[in-house]
Order: structure tokens, then C-alpha cells, then sequence
């Protein structure tokens, strides 16, 4: 157990590994030739152009005004300047709304920390711990002293913890409720204020039944006018265009060489770049880089060109799915929560997703297939919840003091430094868990993918439910567990249902200091190596340097990455779940946490703003998900106090406890039936009225051509290889319409046609398949 | 322990009562006198009427035909002979879908009884016991020879089981699978040829928000003709009747009072009868009896008019809930699954009940309320489960040789007569739960009711799985646990959750005796007893005497009761889980279940055939919950194996037996995807084809003067007093249409208008608030 002292070393050093970050960013970000690292979304949106047009040389990588370099810290205030609604019309709904997850934690935690201090700090401290109880707990340390431990067994002080345990449980609530009450209406806002969108009116069809005589559009066609006469437009097939996408993505890459060594012999060109053929350019024959990728290229066109022709002509490449789109938003919103068939496997309707977020792969999977993927990735999700544990634990020991002594004798004189013990101490079980995890959000987004969502938004709500709960798991529950005491793992095993929340509730004050360091390291000194963006800013820098030819191709080379909702919102839930358990049993964690959701708030305020680009936008869909998950960690944070309550003699205290997660769980299932349905359903009073005001509008719209091509595979847009192709897609996506918003920002404002005409293409709605013609 | 003599013993009675229960039965319905006890259904049908119109006046009340007495049984096939299409017409789906559950149990439990009977028998039967095993298992008696307990531990006959409870998973699941198709095509089916109903075009909207300018019917008219502007047609506001239909209620027993007084009188004119004003006629002053009832009731109908007038005009008794109907079932439909209001608990639509469905009184209770109802309910069936446990183990310990030696030593003597013994042992526990269980039914339904169910259907579905629960908790585990010993139940709470099923599972093959008397007291006598229908042939016969004056008042006089989904089918489910948890373990039970099942549906058969007269028809929307309640089953049972097997030794066997858990759930999932969408919602295509035919059916049908009164609350349909009001019933409600359908049975077919004529009114739909004026 470590002392207050390891807990100031710990702290200093993360204080000054997040202050080096800063530092750092604060000069990379100041340099012109990083600008494209530090502030893509603002060439994304055509708002900025590179700096290196103007000035001296030097100027155009190397910023050397000194004056700026003072006010290091001055990006905070900016990036916490724009208001709400503007950063909305900026960065989407979704990104305003994340946002909002870190400020619930201020909401919740603030006064919580002001409660728990004012009232349960000075409770814990004032006790007289009997010489018993002092033999007993040996492990007590100064943290110890505020928390709960301190308090004797038997005690009436403990109903100070439980009424303040109904106060933070009704304070939670209360914001959660008034949180959702917000949002809800926020999404509808959003959806009511936007214009035009393809998803507004259109569903998308799976399973559209085998028909012998006609072709999937025919059949789709001929049902929908039959059951939805007044209101069917038209209809797109989705095609299996799955290997042309393999194609475009080789191309792709054959390009890029081929760019490398073209821009390596205008360098040098007195040696003709030479390259193998076979692995990795390491075996076979060798051969002129430039000709051999040249004809590669020619190649490959001609292939992408023939499989494009099949694909459009061969009936079997149809997927037997489609998206339908109605003649008014009530049409489609009637077909979405609308049963079609007698079989309810067959003609499955539900909202299209944005044209971005669509993901095409899993459009065709059948119903019984579905079911079956579900069982068997439900399986494996268990196995690598319950065995990921074992070499985690096993890790774990190794990092602690014992173990390294244990296993490393030959170091003993070394860890016996006070500096260097209280570092292993701080620091090592913290990075062996974070290194454990670094893979996990990759093989969970596969397992999602597998399960056949439709979307990329569910994919990634569902890799987000799943690694929460593996988090709660093996790093929530494994570091309490093996932390007290790696044999308690069997034992727990064995235990009756009453005992287990009292075992986990007797280790969580112990692990205390544990939790801290956690937060710290991940949240403190993580958050703050955020900003700093080292991978993109490195590969930013190689691609710049053997790739980039064109003001275009650096468009390419920048990587804005994005909010990656399936990692970062878990992690964010994690800290919700330790402030949560640890707000009545050691208060002293809750300051570590706001300072956590604060510096996380401005970090990733300023990242939203200058940074990341949205890959697409689901109206902040994810909120009942995130609701959700707090309300869980609130029912664990209950049953984990009931549990310590029964380990201290105050066995009377449990009926009084046992009334929260009930009440909690009502209070999930009030907000749900209260709330949800705006994030799931489209109320036909709304459609209705939108479709009156439009036909008021613009009496004589042209839906059909709008729709036409919304949702074409985004490899027959990218593959299209003039510059017209090109505006089509930048014409026809949702980009343009969010851009027409006027952005009260910078000089450039209002001028996205004019950045087209400078060079900035639109941006790849799906990176991956993205390809560029020399 | 009871021996097989014990149950031999018990058998024969059973046996023998139910046998006696039988020959009553053939002797009573023989009985002209009793004509309309047992065969009432045909009298509301109108195709029956009274045999005492012809023949001598004795023949009249007594049957002297004794040739019939000799084929006492023969309405056995005769109950069996009516073909499943036409059962339907007769007596609705749901009845015939209801017995179609006894089919069920037969399906699955007869190759199961086979296959274990073949097998698992005899691998138990032929292993010898060691001595340390018969030591231990001091109550080992001949049926335990033929259970799983005579196979000693960590024998690999094990295995045996093991793959029995794969195939019996497998058989039962493909059983389920089967049937949950074939009635889903039967719904389908029936709604799709059946004629029209009120209900098809017609939704339930609730919660209304209140308007200050508009009254209910006209908020509820322009939120409609704006939302649904092609389709909505006319709407019924729902007023708050609930005094009114007290008063009819009290006026009518005023009015049974009255005839009995006038019959008295007219059989014995010297003397007039005299009544007292007070309390239930004791009390009070002493008047005349007919002039009393007489201005009493005048009183009332003075009283009712003025009501109706009230409700009728009064905005205040006006519900903010209404009926909705639309120009098409398409429209309907639509409306149905689709919200409508930005706020989702607000214009809250779902399918109208069918108008004999509808719980009036329940129309009216916001959202807020209803959550807190639910929670409210939720916490007291909690407490009525687990402390309603506490009398009946105590009962139990009573009924038991110790108990009573222990609390009534002068008993001895009598007790240790062996017949007594036995007779204590075989029906003292079976009868002792049974009376605990009387008054529960109608605890529940009045649970429902609070929580805001709107249909009737629905009531009872909520009842029934609240009894199921309730069953499974008292009677099953609760004989289980105290069974075996008291004290059980203390260490039962402290016990690890892996060592739970253990303790359950070991238990269960000493249960088994228990078990068999209760299938036989329940299951055999039980369902003998029903058909005799002894309450109803005793009010009949009372109410005969002293009420009956006119053929109409027969027709009041008779109540022909109906199915009782609510403590009917979790009765049933009871047999399943008794079924599937012995059928590994101890087979002989099967053939008890086997015998239950069998006459269970011949008796209920005969009894809808000619005695129940439905008050509802769902559609057979009871489905799912019968087949989840299986599926429940099933997983319990396998459970408890997993648990037994791990107390003999065979702990490697655990991983093989998760499987089936896992498997199973997966497949309820992979039922309540596939098929469960057809009992809730109403495919679009349907609606469409129907709605098309109907077009070009009847060009011309005054659909709005159809539906003008279909939701009319029947209060007021019954207190209008001419005899068009009465025709009026009749016209729009729903017994019409069906009986429209040409039945094939008896020589009276097809004339439901003649019986009209003869003074059979139509029946009561609700019965509690029917009133007949003299």
C-alpha cells in the first residue's frame, strides 16, 4: 500500500509529464510546416490554406515569433471561446454531445466532491481507531485515514455514508435526468433544423426475399408500390462491390509507391530506383521501380474497370437489400417502425443510415445467419472477458515490489531506492494494464463487424458496450481482486451471492491509492499526450516528406483521425464508474477525477474544433447508451457499499441500501420509455410537419433526382476518375450542406466553393477506400 | 419417503375419485334439469333451447332413459370428434390454441417418456448400490431404484444423462419450434379470414394532452386529420363510467331482490313478505318487501339517467384517452406501430382491444403513474412471493407423520393405522398447497389491474406470469427445499452461487414421490372435478328457484364461466416444469405427467366445446409467453442437472452441460425474432390485401356508421332499456359476425336470428355490468 508520499512522487511526475506535453504541443503546434497536424479540420473544411504560400523560406516551417511562444497555455481559452450551437454547425451534433459526457462528470462530481469532503472526509477522520482494528488492517496508510477504513466496525457513523449515499444517488439522477431531457431535445432540434438529407427518406431494406421472375429493384419496386402506394419514390440496390473495393484499395497503394519513387529519382537522378517484385519488395526479380509500378497501375485499372462493368451487370453481384426512398419524410418514417411482411424475417425495414455511415459489407447477411453470428460472437466475448484475465493478474504480481523481488532477486538493491520504489509503485501496474488494453478496441470492432451491423455508429456503440464491460471486468474487478489478494480469486469462485459484494467492498478502500495512480497516469498524463497527436504528426511528416508531390496529395497525407466513440467513451465511463464507487468509501479519489473530466473537457474541446473529422453523424444516438452506463456503475457502486456495510457489523443497514438499485433500476426504465424513443423513432408529427413546410417551400423540388444517387457504394464514386466524378460527390454529400452553414469563424468564412477551386478536395467519407489518380 | 406401496395406494384413490367424479358427471348431464349447466354454450349460441318445452313432466327434470346411463364415457370422443377449423369457429382461437398447450406437453413429453423409459431405466435400475451408498442415502425407496440416485458417484453411466438431456433439449426445442410456426399461421390466418371487426380499424390513443381551447374529441380529431391526413375517419372519446356502472350493478341485485319477493308471494299469497331497510336486511325497519324493491329501484333509474345525462355532458368525465378509427386497415396499422408526438409519452397509440377486451377503467392513467405503479407492484409481489413461503412450509411441516406425532401426540395411535398413514403421506402436503393457492389468482389480477394493463387479455397474461413465478418459487423450490429439511433454507441464502443448483438439484430426486401424489391430486381428481362444474350447478339451481321467472331469466340464471388464462395456463406450465426437471432424473414421474396431459385435454375440450363461453377473443396472443414459459423450463432443468451432476462426482461433465443453457436461450432468442412480431404488430402487407379486397368487395360500405358506436362503454349499451337498444348490441358487437359462420353441429344450424326471436338475448359481454330490466 503506498503512502501519501508515493501518491505526491506519482503526482508530481504525472503533473510534469502532462506539463512536457503541453510544452511540447505548444511548440509543435506554433511551427507552419505542422499546421496541417494541428489543425486539419480547418483545412478540411476549406477555411484554412496552407501558410507556406507566403512569406521568407524559414518562415514557412519555422515559426519564429517569440512572443507567441509565452502564452503556451492560451490554445485552453480559445478552444472553450465557441459556443455551443456554433460548435454544432462546426463539428455535428455527435461531437457536441461527446463533449457533454465530460461535463456530466463535472455536474455529477463537483458537488458530490464538495459533500464528501465537507461532511464524510471530517466524519472518517475524527475517529479513534481501536489498537485492534489497528493490528488488523495492517496495510492502513494516511489515504486510509479518510477514508471509510477508519471508521470502527459497529459504528452509527456509518449512516452518515448511507444517507450520503441516497443524496449522491439522487443527485446523479437528477442530473442524468435533466441531461437527458436535454439532449433529447437537442436531437430533435437538430434533426428538425437541418435541411435536406438523403436518410430523411429513406429505409433501408434487408432481406428482400429471392424472386425467380425479377430482379431485386423490380421486386423491390413492385412491393413497395403495392403496400405503400402513396408515398414510394424510388429505390438503389446495393451491390457486392466488396472486391472492387479490394481493388481500388491495392491501386491505392501501388500509387503511392509509385509517387515515392518518382519523387526519389527526381531527387537523385543519376540511379534508376530499382524494387523486387516479390514480398514486401524483399524476394524475386528486380526490376525499374518506376516502370514495374507504372504497368502494375495500368493493370490494376483495367481490372478495377472489368470488375466495375460486372459488378453493374451481373444479377448475382446484387445484394438482396436496397434503400427505398419515399416521396415525404412521413412515408419513410411510417415504413421504418412499420412491420412489411407476414414473415417478420422478411422485407426488414429500418431507418437508412447517413449515406457516411453506411457500412456496405453487412448489408446482405440473412436473418438465420444474424442469430447465429450473434450466439457465437456472445461466446467468444465471454472467453475473452473471463481468460484475458489470467495473464493481466499475472502481470500485475510481477509489477508489484514482492513480485519483482520475488522473480527478479538481482534487482532487490536497486528497487530498495526509495525514488525508483515508489515509481514501480505509482507507475508499473498502471502501463501493464494500459499496454493490455492498447489491442482490445481492434479485436472488438472486428467481433462487431462480424455480428453484421449496418452502421458504422452501431458498430461502435456496440464495441463501446462491450469494452465497458470488459473494463469493468478485468481491469474494475481484476485489479480489486488480484490486489488484495491473487488466492481470493478462487475463494470468490466458491462464494455464496451475498458474500461476493461484501469481499469486493472490503478490498475497494484498499485500493484506493491503486485507482489514483490509475487516473493520473491514464487521465492526467494520457489526456494530455492526446493533444500532442505523435502518430499523425510522424506519419504526417514521412508521407510529406516521400509521398507529397501535390497541394492535393498533402490533403492525403493528413490524418484527423476522430472521436473514436468505441474507446474513448468507455474510458470516459470508467471514470464515472471509480468516482461513483469511491464517492461514500475514500472521497479522497474525487478531486483526481474532476481534474481528469476538465482537462479531458478542454483537450478534447480543442481537438473537436481544430482536429478531428467526423467519419459521419449520428445525432448523438449513443446517449441512451451512455445514460445507461452511468446507471450501471451507480447500482455496482450501491451493491459494492451494501457489501462493505456488511463486512462492518452494521448488518441492519441493508434494507435501508437494498432500496437504491431498486429505485435506481426504476429510474432507468422511467427515463427509457421516457426519453429513448427520440433517439430510436422519428414521430410522425414531426416528419409531417417538416414535409408541409418543405412542400410550402419549394413546391417543385426534384426529390427523385436528390435521391437518385445518395446511396451509390462510395467505390463507384472514388473509382470515377475525372475531376467531375470528383464535385459529384462532394455535390450530392451531406459535406456541402453542413458547410453552407455560415461559420462565424476566421477571415475565410463562408467560402467552401473557393477552397474547392484551391485545390482541397472534399474529404474521404471512408478512408479506406479512398484512391487518387495521378 | 413414501414407497411404492404409498403410491400405489394414493393412485388407486385418485383413481377411483376421479372415476366417481366421472360417473356423477355422466349421471347430472344426463339430467334434462341440468341442460343448461353443461351444455350452456349452446344455449348463448342460440342453438339449444330449453328440453322442458316437450314430454311428460317428468322427463322434464329427469332423464329415464337408461341406455344412455351405460355409455356413461361417451362424451369422451365425442369431445374429441369436433375437427380443429370448426372448433375454431366455435369457439374462437384462443380456446383452441388453449388446447393446443395439452398437445403440446403431449408432443414432447410422450417420446420423451419413451426414450427415458427405454433407456435411462434400465441404466439406472442395474447398478449396485455399495453398502456406504445405501448408509448414506437412508431414504432410498423402490422408485429411487429407477431415479438417478441409485447410479453411485462419479460413475460413468453419467454420460448416460448427460446426452438424454441433449436430446430431450433438441426434441423439446424442435417441438416448440414447430408449434410457435404453426400457430403463428394460425393467427394469421384467423385475422386474415376472419369478417370485419371494429378492432382492425381502430387504434387506442392514451394520454391526450389536456387543451384548453378544445375539447378531447377535437384535439384528438385535429391531431389526427393533420398526421394522418388520408386516412383517419372518426374517433369515440372515453368517458368515465365507473359510478355509473356501479349504480346499474346495485340496481340489478335491487331487482333480483324483487322477483325473489314476487315469486315468494305468488307461491304463497296469504302472507306478504316483509323485509327489513337495514344492513343486509337484518337490521332496520320492518317493510314491505315489493313496494320497498319496487320504489328502491325506481329510485336508482331516476338515479342512473341522471348519470348518464351527467357523463354524457360533462367535460370532466371525459378521459384524455380515445378510439381511434381509420378509413383503412392500412391506416390503422400504421398508426398503431408508429409514435406520434415528439414526446413519447404523449398521444400514446396502441391496436384497440377488441371492444368485449377492453378494461375500461384503466384508460386513463398517465405515464408517470403508470411507472409508479409498476415499481409499486413489482416491490409487493416481491414481498408476496418470498413471505408468502413462510405459512406453507410451516403447513407442510404440520401435514407431515413427524409434525403431527410432534404437535398432536394423541394422534398416534391413529396415524400408525397403515391406510391413514399413507393417505397422509399421499394428500395431506398435495391438499395443504392447494388451499394456499385458492385465493391467490385473484390476488394477482388485482395487482394487474393496478398497474394499468388496458385489455382484459392482457390482464390475465400478466396475472398468469406472475403466477408462474410464484408457483416456480413456493411450490416448486419451496417443496423442494423444505422438503428435504427446514434448515435447509438458512444455509440456502448463505451458500456460493455454484453450490445453489447443487443443493436443489440433489433434492430433487427425493421430491419425486411428493411430486407424483401432487400430479395425481392436481392433475388427475383435480381435472376429473372440473367438468362436473359443482359451484356453477349449485347457483344454477339456487338461482333456478328462486329467481327464475321468464326463459330470459334461465339465460341470466346460467354462467357458463371461461378458460382462466390467468391461473389456467401457469398450471399447465407447472406440469412442463415438473416434466422436463424429472425427465433426466427421475422417469417415472413422466408417465404421470403423460396421463395429466391427456385427459386434462379431453376434459377441457369438452368443456369449451360446450360449456365456456369465451369473454374475449386475442388472437391467440397468449402464445409467446406459453412457449417463453417452456423455454424457462427447459433451462431450469437443466440447471439442476448441472447441479446434481456436480455432487456426483462428475465435475468435468459441467462444461458440456453449460452448453445446453446457452444453447436454449439462444433459441428462445432466435423463436422471439423469428415468429413473436406476428402476435404483436400487423404486417402492412396484410393490412393492404385485405383493405384492396375488401374495395372491391363492397364499394360502397358505410364503413363510419359501422364503427360510429363500436367502442360505446358498455354501461351504456346495457342500461338503455328498450329492446332495439338490446337488438342494437347484437347488430354492431361482435357475437354476430362469428356466429354468421355455418356450424356444422346439430340441426339447428345457421339460425341465429330465430333464436333471437325465441327470447335468447345475445350474451353478456362484461358480466359484471349486465342489467336486465323487468
Amino acid at each position: 500500500m503506498a503512502t501519501l508520499g508515493d501518491i505526491g512522487l506519482a503526482a508530481a511526475i504525472n503533473i510534469i509529464s502532462a506539463f512536457i506535453f503541453f510544452l511540447a504541443f505548444a511548440f509543435l503546434r506554433l511551427q507552419p510546416f505542422n499546421d496541417r497536424v494541428y489543425f486539419p479540420k480547418w483545412y478540411l473544411k476549406g477555411l484554412r490554406s496552407s501558410p507556406t504560400h507566403s512569406g521568407a523560406f524559414v518562415r514557412k516551417f519555422v515559426n519564429l515569433d517569440f512572443r507567441s511562444y509565452i502564452r503556451f497555455l492560451n490554445w485552453m481559452p480559445a478552444a472553450l471561446k465557441m459556443p455551443e450551437p456554433e460548435l454544432i454547425d462546426h463539428a455535428g451534433l455527435d461531437s457536441a454531445v461527446y463533449l457533454r459526457i465530460y461535463l456530466l462528470g463535472l455536474k455529477i462530481f463537483v458537488p458530490i466532491a464538495i459533500f464528501a469532503w465537507a461532511i464524510l472526509v471530517p466524519v472518517n477522520w475524527t475517529n479513534k481507531v481501536s489498537d485492534i482494528d489497528k493490528l488488523a488492517n495492517v496495510t492502513a496508510s494516511d489515504i486510509d485515514k479518510l477514508s471509510v477504513s477508519n471508521v470502527p466496525s459497529g459504528s452509527h457513523r456509518f449512516w452518515t455514508h448511507i444517507v450520503m449515499a441516497y443524496a449522491f444517488t439522487f443527485w446523479t439522477c437528477y442530473v442524468l435526468l435533466k441531461e437527458y431531457e436535454t439532449i433529447a431535445s437537442m436531437r430533435l432540434q437538430f434533426l428538425a433544423s437541418e435541411s435536406r438529407r438523403p436518410d430523411q427518406f429513406s429505409v433501408l431494406v434487408r432481406n428482400v426475399p429471392p424472386d425467380p421472375d425479377e430482379s431485386v429493384s423490380e421486386s423491390v419496386e413492385h412491393f413497395f408500390l403495392v403496400n405503400h402506394p402513396d408515398h414510394y419514390l424510388t429505390n438503389q440496390v446495393v451491390y457486392d462491390a466488396n472486391k472492387l473495393a479490394k481493388l481500388v484499395k491495392k491501386k491505392k497503394k501501388m500509387h503511392n509507391w509509385l509517387v515515392y519513387y518518382r519523387n526519389k529519382f527526381s531527387r537523385d537522378d543519376s540511379k534508376k530506383p530499382m524494387t523486387k517484385t516479390g514480398f514486401l519488395g524483399l524476394l524475386g526479380e528486380r526490376v525499374d521501380a518506376i516502370e514495374y509500378y507504372t504497368s502494375e497501375i495500368d493493370k490494376l485499372s483495367k481490372e478495377i474497370a472489368e470488375e466495375r462493368d460486372r459488378v453493374a451487370s451481373d444479377p448475382k453481384s446484387v445484394m438482396p437489400a436496397s434503400f427505398v426512398s419515399f416521396k415525404t419524410r412521413w412515408g419513410a418514417a411510417v415504413c421504418a417502425q412499420t412491420q412489411q411482411c407476414r414473415n417478420p424475417t422478411l422485407w426488414l425495414t429500418e431507418w437508412a443510415p447517413e449515406p457516411r455511415d453506411v457500412y456496405w459489407k453487412n448489408l446482405a447477411i440473412p436473418y438465420v445467419s444474424l442469430t447465429v453470428r450473434r450466439l457465437m460472437m456472445g461466446v467468444a466475448f465471454f472467453f475473452l472477458t473471463f481468460f484475458f484475465m489470467i495473464p493481466i493478474t499475472f502481470v500485475q504480481s510481477l509489477a508489484s515490489i514482492e513480485g519483482i523481488e520475488k522473480w527478479a532477486p538481482f534487482l532487490r538493491p536497486l528497487i530498495e531506492v526509495k525514488f525508483i520504489k515508489s515509481f514501480i509503485q505509482g507507475f508499473l501496474p498502471g502501463i501493464a494494464l494500459k499496454l493490455f488494453l492498447i489491442f482490445l478496441p481492434a479485436i472488438l470492432m472486428i467481433m462487431s463487424k462480424f455480428e453484421g451491423f449496418t452502421s458504422i455508429s452501431s458498430l461502435e456503440r456496440r464495441a463501446a458496450s462491450r469494452y465497458y464491460l470488459f473494463n469493468f471486468v478485468n481491469v474494475f474487478l481484476g485489479s480489486i481482486i488480484s490486489g488484495t489478494a491473487l488466492e481470493q480469486l478462487n475463494t470468490f469462485l466458491n462464494e455464496s451471492a451475498n458474500k461476493i459484494p461484501e469481499t469486493i467492498g472490503v478490498a475497494i478502500p484498499m485500493r484506493a491509492t491503486f485507482f489514483i495512480t490509475y487516473i493520473m497516469v491514464d487521465g492526467w498524463a494520457g489526456i494530455a499526450a492526446e493533444i500532442l497527436m505523435l502518430k499523425p504528426l510522424i506519419i504526417y511528416h514521412l508521407k510529406n516528406f516521400f509521398l507529397v508531390k501535390t497541394e492535393k496529395d498533402r490533403e492525403e497525407a493528413m490524418d484527423p483521425g476522430s472521436l473514436g466513440f468505441n474507446t474513448g467513451e468507455p474510458r470516459i465511463q470508467f471514470y464515472f464508474l471509480l468516482g461513483l464507487v469511491y464517492a461514500t468509501v475514500t472521497p479522497v479519489l474525487l478531486p483526481f477525477i474532476i481534474v481528469f473530466f476538465a482537462l479531458a473537457y478542454v483537450v478534447f474541446r480543442h481537438q473537436i474544433i481544430n482536429v478531428y473529422n467526423q467519419e459521419y453523424e449520428s445525432g448523438a444516438a449513443f446517449w441512451p447508451d451512455v445514460h445507461g452506463r452511468v446507471i450501471i456503475a451507480l447500482i455496482i457502486s450501491q451493491v459494492l457499499l451494501m457489501g462493505l456495510m456488511g463486512t462492518k457489523d452494521t448488518a441492519q443497514s441493508t434494507p435501508v441500501i437494498i432500496a437504491l438499485p431498486v429505485l435506481t433500476i426504476w429510474f432507468y426504465k422511467f427515463c427509457k420509455g421516457r426519453y429513448e424513443s427520440a433517439f430510436v423513432k422519428y414521430p410522425l408529427q414531426e416528419a409531417m410537419m417538416k414535409d408541409t413546410l418543405e412542400r410550402a417551400r419549394e413546391p417543385h423540388l426534384n426529390l427523385k433526382g436528390y435521391l437518385q444517387n445518395a446511396y451509390t457504394h462510395p467505390v463507384f464514386k472514388e473509382s470515377e476518375e475525372d475531376e467531375e466524378a470528383d464535385q459529384e460527390i462532394g455535390g450530392d454529400s451531406w459535406e456541402t450542406e453542413s458547410a453552407r452553414v455560415p461559420t462565424k469563424r476566421q477571415s475565410r468564412r463562408n467560402t467552401p466553393l473557393a477552397s474547392r477551386i484551391s485545390g482541397a478536395s472534399s474529404p474521404p467519407s471512408l478512408p479506406d477506400v479512398v484512391v487518387e489518380q495521378a
